[in-house]
């Protein structure tokens, strides 16, 4: 159905209080992260590679940074590298490391969930004679482990596997994947610990509720960014292991021990630590708090609006993921619906909102295109209450309804 | 002389006011410019991709930043890619058309004084086959027009040199390369508007001192950051002519119509826009304050030390830059003595600044390496007075004579 064509639903605004539940799409800055970063960008606004005291407080502003999130990851501080997005972490952990290895192997191994990010970088190797296998995964979308087993391969160099999945929320056994790897590794007389193939996971939506240890994950490179953790926008970081080599992504000046460069932006990193150190400390009770709320929504969608099902995994998936698909209907006519109530939810993922290409995410999990057309996602946060849910689950079975009415699709 | 045996001058502290001279390298964010960003961190923090209210307004707030940026460029705003450096614009440029174009030619053309990011990007492509032509400049810093005619052949696919240096500050004739360009067009029977090669130009430091229309400068790229322009660090963009096709460098959700993909920071694009338009309007009044005070300044180096020689062209030259040799000493002594006193200037640009090579900027001027080691770079600010001026004259003589009594090198 065209866009144009939906008429809102009549059921009337119940109050002018808006209610985002996007939280995966990005988050608001903290307040608190926002006050540590103002001083980098008026004060101490020097450049980091600037030899005197303005440069030498920002240098030093963003090596404490540095420290604080190699701290969260239990990584060494010249194992992280500041970034200007997720998405550019993702690339630098892909092409950078298919670079620097690629006399050893020109294989690569994704799964068919992961982020654009990495499916792209993907491809852009794979045009300059990479060979990218991917590996499928289960109806609850936790990839299949015996698939990454029978993809590993002598000339492997990467492993690609996101930690939890944007869209549905599924939480992968990376430490399980990590195993097989080192298995792998020991099978092809390498060193378990830094021999390929080598693991990169994206946890951009892991982070803030999900541990961050990287040894603990045993992973050997790790991208992490700000716009999901309550942090700036427009930052980003990667954790690469010692012993991995990475070819520079971006070049020029030689920022970043030559792995990334372009004058940092202290204030962002700045902020970025301060987010990742807050939403560390809070993740327990809020995880907590998140999961009770996430349930009680589900059980309340998939009770009160018939034809409704959960998609992704019911235990193994991010405390603040709720993802359903509501037969019938189109998730844009939806999210339109909701919008016109102050109620901000999404279909999936928001760098794929503007496609009219289903979800490659719901697809890969086994939905049709009309099921994988009819998802819609909401993403708990900080300061989501009962209340916001009790208000979404007011008007929502009322918009299905409506749009039921005039959809093509017959139950 | 190794900087640990570098003994301060006896010279006693003036006043505990500093004095920052070293704009080019990066300036503060101007407190208007961080007014219009910070609703964007913290109340219409959407992403910029979502369908709904808060996302749409942080799109439109994008929009409208592009179409001032466009505007001041004399383009159109779908001519205008958002990205998260300088350097990362240059990359984009140089290498994203160089794939685009790789079946007409893989013969590249830059000068001997680009910025790194440049110099950097061209041997990336170097390394894949590319070939790279580097034109010289003349000891004032001006690229060698006939050398630059020379250079191009019917394989060159782009042809990049910088609008304003950022360690001499000269200024290039960028709209008589563009017509040598434009007329190998001609001769190639090609078409003079949208033919290879391409033009490019890094104006990072030209912006807010020069006319930036990219039709009167016949620029088919242009590059621009925000970290030199009173605007924040971590945001940049790249004009790209319509008829230009350009592979994308990150790759990702297709954001910035799939040319730079990455969750726009839409805070850090208004600041940028905001930061940018300021300069503009400010440029007149504000270049001729700062010529004047900038030759004042040459006048006093020069006839105050002796054996001191201005680097760069006398007036075709930024308005804020002042780059002197100081024979005999090394720069970086002069920047830690001046430090010390609380005034903030370089050795060249910042992003060399840890590096313990001569720049090769000044070697390109024809500078011996002694010579280029003893070079100080002052670039003057908005906030910039004479009386700052006159405070620095009043150290940096005893300074330049404590130092070359401590120089192995003899007058």
């Amino acid at each position: 159905m065209p866009l144009s064509k939906l008429k809102h639903p009549t059921t009337k605004r119940i109050s002018p209080k808006s209610v985002y539940l996007d939280h995966a799409a990005t988050t608001y800055v903290d307040p608190i992260v926002l006050k540590v970063m103002e001083p980098y960008f008026t004060i101490s606004f020097g450049n980091p590679s600037s030899l005197y005291k303005l440069g030498r407080e920002a240098r030093s502003a963003m090596e404490k940074a540095r420290d604080e999130v190699a701290k969260i990851l239990g990584a060494e501080p010249e194992e992280i590298t500041f970034t200007g997005s997720g998405t550019e972490s993702d690339n630098l952990a892909i092409i950078g490391t298919a670079k620097a290895y690629e006399l050893s192997g020109k294989h690569i191994v994704i799964s068919s969930i992961e982020h654009s990010a990495v499916i792209e970088a993907a491809d852009k190797l794979r045009k300059e004679g990479f060979e990218v296998t991917t590996v499928g995964v289960l109806k609850n979308g936790v990839i299949k482990l015996d698939e990454v087993k029978k993809a590993l391969r002598p000339d492997t160099a990467i492993v690609s596997i996101m930690y939890a999945n944007n869209e549905i929320g599924t939480i992968q056994p990376i430490r399980e994947i990590a195993d097989i790897i080192k298995e792998f590794r020991v099978k092809q007389n390498r060193s378990p610990l830094s021999g390929l193939p080598l693991f990169h996971s994206d946890a951009c939506q892991a982070a803030g509720a999900l541990p961050l240890n990287v040894n603990k994950l045993g992973v050997d490179l790790l991208t992490l960014n700000g716009g999901k953790i309550y942090g700036p926008k427009g930052v980003g970081c990667l954790y690469h292991r010692r012993s991995v080599r990475l070819d520079p992504y971006i070049v020029g000046g030689g920022q970043e021990k030559n792995i990334r460069s372009g004058t940092e932006s202290v204030a962002l990193i700045v902020g970025f630590a301060k987010a990742l150190s807050l939403s560390a400390k809070n993740a327990m009770s809020e995880n907590k708090r998140l999961k009770k709320l996430r349930d009680y929504f589900i059980k309340q969608l998939t009770s009160s609006i018939p034809k409704t099902t959960l998609n992704g995994h019911p235990a193994k998936r991010l405390p603040n993921n709720v993802n359903v698909s509501i037969f019938g209907i189109e998730g844009e006519s939806m999210i339109l619906a909701l919008d016109s109530f102050g109620v901000y939810a999404s279909t999936g993922s928001a760098c794929a909102a503007r496609s009219l290409l289903p979800s490659h995410v719901l697809l890969a999990i086994g939905l049709s295109p009309e099921l994988a057309h009819g998802s819609l996602r909401f993403t708990l946060g900080r300061k989501t209450t009962k209340a916001d849910i009790d208000r979404v689950m007011k008007i929502l079975p009322d918009v299905v309804e409506e749009l039921r009415k005039i959809s093509p699709i017959r139950l």
